[in-house]
């Protein structure tokens, strides 16, 4: 029998009353029987939805909170409000005390950074957590990272992003070693700040479990250059948003062609199903969840005006990033990596 | 009868030989009669090429230069030896002496930037130079800067940017009170680097020549919510990428789809004319041009690798600037702020 994976969900985060929560889950167990869910949140309203879902109800357990964190609560006042006793909390909470294997969550993405921080702690030797996004390349996937745990960044935090990123690419392109590349904005090396700068000269000066493959810029993150591509959160956040941004502008342009002639109409018809293979592509909920990296347990942002199948994306990755081991693979990266570099006496 | 325009243009500048200029130059010749080319480069060259153009001949002179400027040079290296000799260097001195309107270049950036600020100074007040793009949105176009010339940045910058990019939203897009978003990761308060955060409550204090609208994410900017989007050169060099990394990546699966049957061949033959009004929409060379904002002359950077039309579009937007007196404007709206604000007291 296969081992049991419990999942902590918080069941309080996500717009629109985040109504996808449950039809997720069930997506999930399907694919996935065997996940055991703990819900975390207001009991009443849990049961006054999960009566819906039988075959959920007898693998969840009800976890009453009494807060929960809004969408638009500074950090430090989710904190306040919410320590101990919002959903959030108790369902990292969970995965601290070993109840739970991961935390996932359609909420606050920076109360649940926050909070996640300050229950999990960062592993040692890593600075800062980062949060990771599998970005759609034409000719698969590239691991991004961080797209906005961190504002302001040091060249030792773009090392440890480039330690949890590509231990982040064994586990879930199962590579023994990943290519890497740092985000800059030339590709020659006279460009760039100086913090990126200083870390391209130390990833550049030898192999390690990764292999490094120097700067790229923003257009090229989608050729599927390397499996994971390094920057700070600020930046990694404006690129990933533009990203979505400029998909979902060519997505309006094309209803419009479509829409504009009789004729189109009928083209579309006769080319749907290749149209629907361009649209399942660029489906932002095909690649849904953001992996906190970087903290002693697994945490998963999902987008928080996912669908069901986005929020059921969410746990696959969760599962996938248990099943691999990849926090035992990240601390076996830093042992290995602090043999070779003075990984403590970076400079920032 | 019109005024004559001069414009000066960098022979040697761009890829695949710049095979794209002389074409470009007569796209531009036959919508704009009042136009005439100084062009700078090698002779020889220029004269092999010129006599296919006999139209362009005769409203052209030739500048021998006796060095250009490589693609790939750094511009400490460019400028030590392409001082008073280069083909940038001569063009953009022929606009400091009086003698051009307008400098294009689809050369080298940096050095392009490197020798228009060592020689036409920056304008009274503004610190430093940006360049500023056009983006596509879906309502229209958005004026984006700056999108490389400055690596790092503080608080003064991006007022400095606010003010330029307001300034040529107002010759542009004829309007008398542009509006103005900075670019952050949050459009909350809390969220963001000190310098953008210090900008904003700078440009939210009172109402200028330009509305202040606030933050914006970097998925707003193709949605048109602003005439203006101002951010710091690096983080804008890479969301520019990233868009157009993307606008290629959906294009890529775009023909995939259509390649892969027989009836989605029909189907895009039937909805021809709608596709190809998309394809206009994505096409790069519509908007073609980077403008050099802050100098006490009219810069223009062509894309490296753009086609005759998108070399005459880099033309227009020069024709236009001049021609909407772009630098009175802007030393205009530098007085005007200067007496609103304490301009020069602006921490950093």
């Amino acid at each position: 029998m296969t081992k049991e994976i419990i999942i902590a969900i918080d069941f309080m985060g996500g717009d629109d009353d985040a109504s996808f929560i449950l039809p997720g889950l069930r997506i999930a167990y399907e694919k996935h029987p065997e996940a055991r869910f703990k819900l975390f949140g207001d009991e009443n309203l849990i049961r006054s939805k999960i009566k819906y879902f039988p075959e959920l109800e007898k693998v969840s357990d009800i976890n009453h909170c009494e807060t929960f964190v809004r969408m638009d609560e500074k950090p430090s006042s989710s904190i306040k409000r919410g320590r101990g006793t919002s959903s959030i909390w108790k369902a990292i909470d969970s995965v601290k005390k070993g109840d739970s294997n991961i935390m996932i969550s359609a909420g606050n993405t920076g109360a649940l950074m926050a909070m996640a921080t300050l229950i999990l702690k960062t592993i040692s030797k890593i600075q800062r957590p980062a949060i990771a996004a599998i970005w759609p390349t034409i000719n698969g996937e590239t691991i991004v990272l961080d797209v906005g745990a961190t504002i302001g960044f040091n060249t030792k935090q773009l090392i440890d992003f480039s330690i949890l990123g590509a231990s982040m690419a064994q586990s879930v392109f199962d590579l023994d070693q990943p290519t890497i590349s740092l985000l800059n904005i030339g590709e020659e090396e006279i460009k760039g700040l100086d913090e990126i700068k200083k870390a391209h000269e130390i990833l550049k000066s030898d192999n390690y479990f990764f292999k490094y493959k120097g700067f790229v810029e923003g257009d090229q993150i989608g050729k599927g250059v390397s499996d994971v591509i390094v920057m700070d959160g600020f930046t990694g956040n404006v690129a990933l948003k533009t990203a979505e941004g400029t998909a979902s502008q060519i997505s309006t342009y094309f209803k419009d062609a479509i829409n504009r002639s009789f004729m189109a109409k009928i083209g579309y018809k006769l080319a749907k199903s290749a149209f629907e293979t361009l649209k399942e592509k660029m489906n932002p909920s095909r690649l849904n969840g953001g992996v906190f990296l970087g903290l002693n347990g697994i945490v998963i942002k999902s987008h928080g005006k996912t669908d069901p199948m986005g929020f059921s994306s969410a746990i696959d990755l969760g599962i996938d990033m248990h099943e691999s081991s990849l926090l035992l693979k990240i601390q076996r990266n830093i042992e290995l990596l602090d043999k070779e570099i003075n990984f403590d006496k970076i400079s920032n």
